[in-house]
């Protein structure tokens, strides 16, 4: 049976491809209300599929920003399990558009790669989760699971209004086991079962000195500058090592056993430094950039400003000085504990002369791990291995899914990442792209997984 | 003698109060080439006017910008010294109109001031100059020194082409020493010898890590930021006591005497708080603001970005952080040793993992310092004193004024800077005034002056 479905998909990669094109050329960028009306063109994209495909019910559930497109399927039989597949539809802006080399909502293939924005992250995941469905339908009239679809339009923009939806109808997205395609592996044709995802916080650090800016001969001697006292305050929660040296930041964080930093190791690593372009890796003293990356918690600046920007010199201290700054957790670590204790240190040690504000982002995420031995996780691992013909690897990962810890707090369900994407995705930067051997064999894959699901 | 020239400008004061408004008339802004016809109606101004009071030779230089006006009067006797007078008659932007309570070119007397752009910056000064020389003309038949008069028409474009005419005409320009009313005093009707200005230098740093941003959730932990990078060593330039922690920053400044610090002391205090809207004065440990504003040098940051700058959050890695920095420097430190031992410093702290680029200013000048017991200047502390009727304060300047530096390095004679300019004249902004107790009392200065001078 899976046999026709496959056939199904590679008989119509021409349509299927020029109809995920469709999807990628509507700039339904969330964070941008200049775009709105296209950010709704997209979920209507999303529904309307869904109707095609023959979900029974499709809906958009409206919200105080952008909407989210629900669907459900409930013909498998009782017998079979009821999936709840999230994903989204929303994109990440294109800035700066000049280091785009072909246009970002024009989709393009170069080199078995499709460049888009979106393309990985995440409308070309959630097609190929669709597209499979169509497959199903189309060759058996049925689907093997019954599905209920959450496609949402704001997680880039920090899942705003998710949470309260998945809490207030939760009967109505209730399922036995959540499959989510919005994450990546570890190398192209690399099979990787993702179980466990970094927790999320930040903040935001404002630093105001004098009430504006100020010519630096005549007063430069008698006032604080604002960028100096905050390059003094940032400068001083990460040490050269790259260890935090915020107290308490690494409390709660288990010690990585020796059965993790084996299973690290059996990936094949990344060479950061030709997907980074940074001229050597860097890590947290005492362990790996791998393991740094996938298992250790982070602090990174995100973001720093103030004072003149433009060309040549212009005198003055600055009246404000702003730091954007966010941390990836691990399990353990409590995200708005981190942030009290963040606020702490820069209370800490804010020098005089400046008024100091923290503003906690109100965002945050705990880390997510699952066994990795759990059956629906082995099933998932047997399905790449055969789709991709190579052994799959088990790995964490940096990134943080805010809706991952969500529906494992809400609805206690296994949740399985089955991403496609690969490490030269260039995710949220210029000349995103996704590999064409990921969008065939990640179709292969899921419908591999379905019949293992099933059987 | 000099009672019948105070005399004259008594009894003409409001002829030239009207002459002063006609010049004050003319909208000379130098940077804007819509108004270059003004810009030379107001060079022609001057120049009609040093040919009417009797200078033997009057000149208009031409640049490659705006024409610089010369004038030499040669009558006084080969016993009398020779003065360069230097001044400027263009004028800087307007806007925001609308903020202006009067038009900028249309003089306007209120609260015994009078408010017209340029009235205090410089063209007011540049005329009481001029119509002190008509007095003396009027009532001597002659100018009791030797003249050489440069008034340009770029000060406000940085005088551009000022250096080379001062260097490619050295025998036409030298003199026995100088005097440039283009500042101010500490408060109105308290007389001010200014006798150090600070140098100054500057460098860009440009901080780049990885070739693009990074999603901060898949690399962080593997590459350097480029903004944590940034912060450390610009953190490593100046500390919390805002001591400058450059290797050899302070080894050729002289350290301040007691005599010194005296004097700063005998100048009423500026109150910082209220002028900055600061929280706190903080200057340099073992320093009042006072001394470390006018005396001591300075390293301040003057602009700093890199990554997101907008709403919310944006959890990137940015590629490229940049920071630009001046000082102010004070007599001893040479600008280019300064810049190379911040360069050397960046260098040695600059962590692994980013590349460091310093970019050095060009544009510098070091510190100028007259000893305030110079015979010039304490003749000068004399005519200010009688003129105002109190006693004359000594200080030291945070800004620099290239033009200072250029005609020390050039013709190494002393510089008297005869300003009359107040705190409340609103230089370079809307609604820039000069009061009336300036012009009167800084006119009988100036006629004091040359007559110690001479005596």
């Amino acid at each position: 049976m899976p046999q026709d479905v496959l056939a199904y998909i590679r008989h119509n990669r021409n349509e299927l491809l020029a109809r995920l094109n469709e999807f990628l050329s509507i700039p339904s960028i969330s964070t941008d209300s200049a775009y709105k009306n296209h950010v709704n063109e997209a979920a209507n994209f999303v529904a309307n599929y869904l109707t095609e495909i023959g979900f029974e019910t499709v809906e958009q559930i409206k919200t105080k920003g952008h909407p989210l497109v629900y669907a459900s399927y409930n013909q498998a039989g009782a017998d079979a399990p009821t999936v709840l597949l999230y994903g989204h539809y929303d994109v990440q802006p294109v800035d700066p558009l000049d280091q785009w080399e072909s246009e970002p909502f024009k989709p393009e293939i170069r080199n078995d790669r499709l460049y888009a924005r979106g393309a990985s992250d995440d409308k070309g995941q959630v097609f190929m989760n669709l597209a499979v469905f169509e497959a199903y339908m189309k060759v058996n009239g049925k689907l093997p699971v019954n599905v209920k679809v959450c496609i949402e339009g704001e997680e880039e923009i920090g899942s705003e209004n998710l949470y309260a939806v998945l809490e207030t109808k939760k009967e109505q997205f209730q399922a036995d086991f959540a499959v989510i395609s919005d994450s990546g592996m570890v190398d192209t044709n690399q099979p990787t079962i993702l179980y466990g995802l970094k927790g999320f916080t930040g903040i935001e650090v404002r630093v105001s000195g004098p009430s504006h800016d100020l010519h630096s001969g005549l007063y430069g001697g008698a006032v604080r500058n604002p960028l100096m006292a905050l390059s003094h305050i940032v400068a001083s929660m990460k040490n050269i090592d790259e260890v935090v040296t915020v107290d308490g930041f690494y409390d709660d964080v288990a010690p990585l056993t020796n059965e993790e930093r084996e299973l690290m190791r059996a990936v094949q690593g990344e060479d950061y430094v030709a997907s980074t372009g940074a001229n050597t890796v860097v890590s947290e003293i005492g362990y790996t950039a791998k393991e740094h990356t996938m298992a250790r918690p982070t602090l990174e600046i995100n973001g720093m400003y103030g004072g003149y920007q433009g060309e040549g010199t212009k005198t003055i201290i600055p009246a404000t000085a702003t730091a954007k700054i966010t941390c990836r957790l691990v399990p353990g670590q409590d995200p708005e504990h981190i942030q009290q204790l963040l606020e702490e240190h820069i209370n800490k040690v804010a020098p005089t002369g400046v008024t100091v504000e923290v503003i906690k982002e109100k965002l945050s995420a705990k880390a997510y791990k699952v066994e990795p031995t759990h059956p629906l996780i082995t099933k998932a691992a047997k399905s790449y291995t055969k789709a991709f013909g190579k052994n799959t690897v088990y790995v964490r990962m940096g990134g943080s899914i805010p809706v991952v810890e969500w529906i494992d707090a809400i609805y206690k369900i296994p949740i399985v990442l089955l991403g496609f994407g690969t490490p030269d995705d260039r995710l949220h930067s210029p000349n995103e792209s996704f590999p064409l051997t990921s969008f065939d064999k990640g179709m292969e894959t899921l419908i591999y997984y379905w019949n293992e699901v099933t059987n």
